[in-house]
């Protein structure tokens, strides 16, 4: 087992690099953090491609790491790696998966339309997960996937369903290609989601927290939907209205 | 229009004690942050009792605040009263409403068992406006309703339905002897929700992120519900599950 004592040791480096967008571009990885998540990602994902634990806490035996390399690490190095108040010391470097057979294959699909809130974005791909959606996708103006909040978020989902990045136009052509229906979310010349037969394959596109999905998109699907506001809110929550119909479209 | 400099003034001091709950009990007012909520507040609530407004943006002529007290503030004394990144330099001062008699006449309620996380909290009493809800009674484990995250993620619901605190056993007692079904959730010993057949009057107790519904309350409900997860997710997040259920239950 490898031991790092330095902060300046080469390896730290490119680990916390993986703390921006650009570096887990670049390098097709990612870093999640804690027990929960490193163990969701040992138990389902193929792509471990390494664990980082600290001296003071290791390697807890419930991991089953199998062959996979582990290094350990000094509590500030490990801490230098976290974006938590409480870091549990525990570590995996995943690969990203990137599955272009997705549009092909899969019949239930969540689109994000530029989600800005990691927060929000981590909790639909839990929804999705939840509700037995086969895929997420994710547009260009949406807070990047691998995010250590939008991971911490989704608890886990990443390893569970392809989240994977693309274009939501090239999307939802290729979808009505497959003849699986589109439905977009809209506040203005929508119709009402309870209204809606649903079959077994559908795309549901939710969107921006401030201004909902992008009216292009909007302009291509199948239908668009609303949730009808009973009270004196003047919209929900991005995450729970995605619960809401994402729920009603599995019935 | 008062004008105020100094941090040291005695009134800037009793704002910026608002910030924590003992004095928002003690003296029975909270304090709003940002132009949506200060509008919300002026348009909903019957009890704004003061604005501050930074003197750099002053009171924008879209708010009305009547004959309600305006006091001037330096930057540095409207930053001091904020716990945003971006403070937008307006304040409200508002008597916190109790409201005894909700369990006597509101006839849709839901009732939030330890809700610790702030954004969760008022997530859920946005949703609960949304979906038409007569009133939120927040039980004695959960996060101050009158948090200032609390207040943001609610987004003005504070000033559209009673939010109160309250006993939950003692309302769930109440609630039967008015003859209202009260719904508890729970994964365990519970029914699909789907199967439920609902009337205009009901309660949905809804619980802690890590533990759910406390067991003791969940033994004195009419039925319990569950969600199902279809995909490899281990629960859904409450604000989601808290939209899926009232949707249902308000259809």
């Amino acid at each position: 087992m490898k031991y790092i004592q330095s902060l300046q040791n080469p390896q730290v480096k490119q680990w916390k690099k993986l703390l921006t967008k650009k570096e887990r571009d670049r390098s097709g990885t990612f870093l999640v953090e804690g027990y929960h998540l490193v163990e969701e990602a040992l138990k389902h994902g193929e792509e471990v491609l390494e664990i980082i634990a600290s001296e003071k806490v290791g390697v807890p035996p419930r991991l089953d790491v199998g062959s996979i390399p582990v290094t350990l690490v000094t509590e500030e190095i490990s801490n230098s790696l976290s974006d938590t108040e409480a870091p549990q010391g525990i570590y995996a470097v995943c690969r990203q998966i990137t599955r272009e057979d997705v549009l092909q294959d899969a019949k239930s699909f969540l689109l994000i339309d530029a989600a800005q809130d990691p927060g929000n974005l981590g909790t639909m791909i839990r929804t999705a997960d939840a509700a037995g959606i086969d895929a997420v996708i994710v547009g260009p103006g949406s807070v990047d996937i691998f995010n250590s909040k939008v991971l911490r978020s989704a608890q886990g989902s990443h390893f569970h369903l392809p989240i994977v990045r693309g274009d939501l136009h090239e999307c939802i052509g290729k979808l009505k290609e497959r003849m699986i229906p589109v439905y977009g979310t809209a506040l203005e010349g929508a119709s009402l989601y309870t209204d809606l037969s649903v079959g077994d394959s559908f795309a549901l596109i939710v969107g921006n927290e401030g201004n909902g999905v992008d009216k292009d998109l909007l302009a291509h699907t199948t239908a668009n939907l609303y949730i009808p506001i009973y009270g004196k809110s003047e919209s929900l929550n991005v995450a729970v209205a995605t619960g809401i119909l994402l729920y009603y479209l599995k019935k």
